[in-house]
């Protein structure tokens, strides 16, 4: 049973690689460049997005895509912004895959974006397996989390470019000690950028957003 | 392909039950009561179980079994306390199976057991998809992790007869209305318990405890 049960995962993660290269093909020929947000459910990456719009919006042409398991409340809460975006609802499903993202392509004027986020379903496991062909990954993890999550989770945190300690304005009511997270990541091998943030208040946006804007300035 | 996937689903669904129904009859066996724990990460399931020892050690024999990605940090906060503790590393996998349940009833004498709680991978979605033949499915919800959840996540919610709603001591810092939050859980068809607490602080630990010890005795 195990075996068969890698065997399984294999195929389905060679599947993944093979829409993921198609969407990457697609994303060079436009010039568009693609983040991939994940974290536990609640961790605030909907308010990063929000609260990064009005930096990036001057700047690029966006697009945005929410994966959620069932409804479509963040996808409401980023629109009426100016920039399209686009829902997928996987019905069950722990993750966005590569071809959920190619079918939502579909719904953008590829030759109108230059930068796409996706906000991926809320899971510190599953997407981290299940790249889409972006160019960045980013991990949230909000302080009432606790500062295990690097450890417990080492996939995710290994494998973003940048993590995101969201809620950080709740730190002195939880159990967080944010240099304990950073000596995880190196641990872990992480040379990921930190950015402290509230993203409720406006606190520690401009910092990711110009180092974002900067990764796809070079990029271009 | 997504037929493909939906028979692989089944068929791994169908297993699992197979493993479920074993451990059922064990469980039946002995008399052993079962729960099983269930939320994002970091919404304090190891705390709830340490500071619930105090109430239910005095009546019953426990045990705990304790679901992780890597790591055995949360087994190692709920050992030396009298309570035989097994921890599962799930090495990627982003739930407890029946089948692994079932190994590790192996390093338990079930003689000596009356009650047995298990706290899953944090995760909120896969879960909720596999019993391992539990009695009670206890769902977790923190107030950071926002009020939404419960609309986002409903599988998991409409499953659990328990639901803990943790750091409500947070309430007042967060975007976080208990209201909808039960609305949500009526609008599901849920008729479960919900239980406020600050597990941390241990308010709203006892309520819990009484409510959990009334439905193990109801049962034997």
């Amino acid at each position: 049973m195990t075996i068969k049960k890698i065997d399984l995962n294999t195929s389905i993660l060679a599947n993944n690689e093979i829409w993921a290269q198609k969407n990457r093909e697609l994303f060079d020929t436009h010039g568009i460049f693609t983040v991939n947000m994940m974290s536990s459910p609640g961790s605030g990456k909907t308010t990063i997005i929000e609260k990064s719009l009005e930096y990036f919006i001057p700047h690029f042409k966006m697009g945005i895509i929410v994966g959620d398991i069932e409804t479509t409340e963040d996808a409401n809460r980023l629109k009426g912004r100016g920039v399209p975006v686009v829902q997928i609802n996987t019905h069950g499903a722990c993750h966005l895959d590569a071809r959920m993202i190619s079918g939502a392509l579909n719904s953008f004027n590829l030759e109108e974006l230059d930068l796409l986020i996706v906000e991926n379903v809320g899971n510190l496991v599953c997407p981290a397996d299940f790249s889409f062909g972006e160019d960045l990954k980013v991990a949230v993890l909000s302080t009432p989390e606790g500062n295990d999550k690097v450890r417990k989770y080492p996939d995710m945190f290994r494998k973003s470019h940048a993590v995101i300690i969201n809620k950080i304005d709740l730190i002195d009511f939880v159990d967080f000690n944010l240099d304990r997270v950073e000596r995880d990541l190196k641990n872990l091998g992480s040379r990921a950028e930190i950015f402290p943030m509230a993203a409720s208040k406006g606190q520690g946006v401009e910092a990711w957003c110009q180092w974002l804007m900067s990764k796809v300035r070079k990029a271009n």
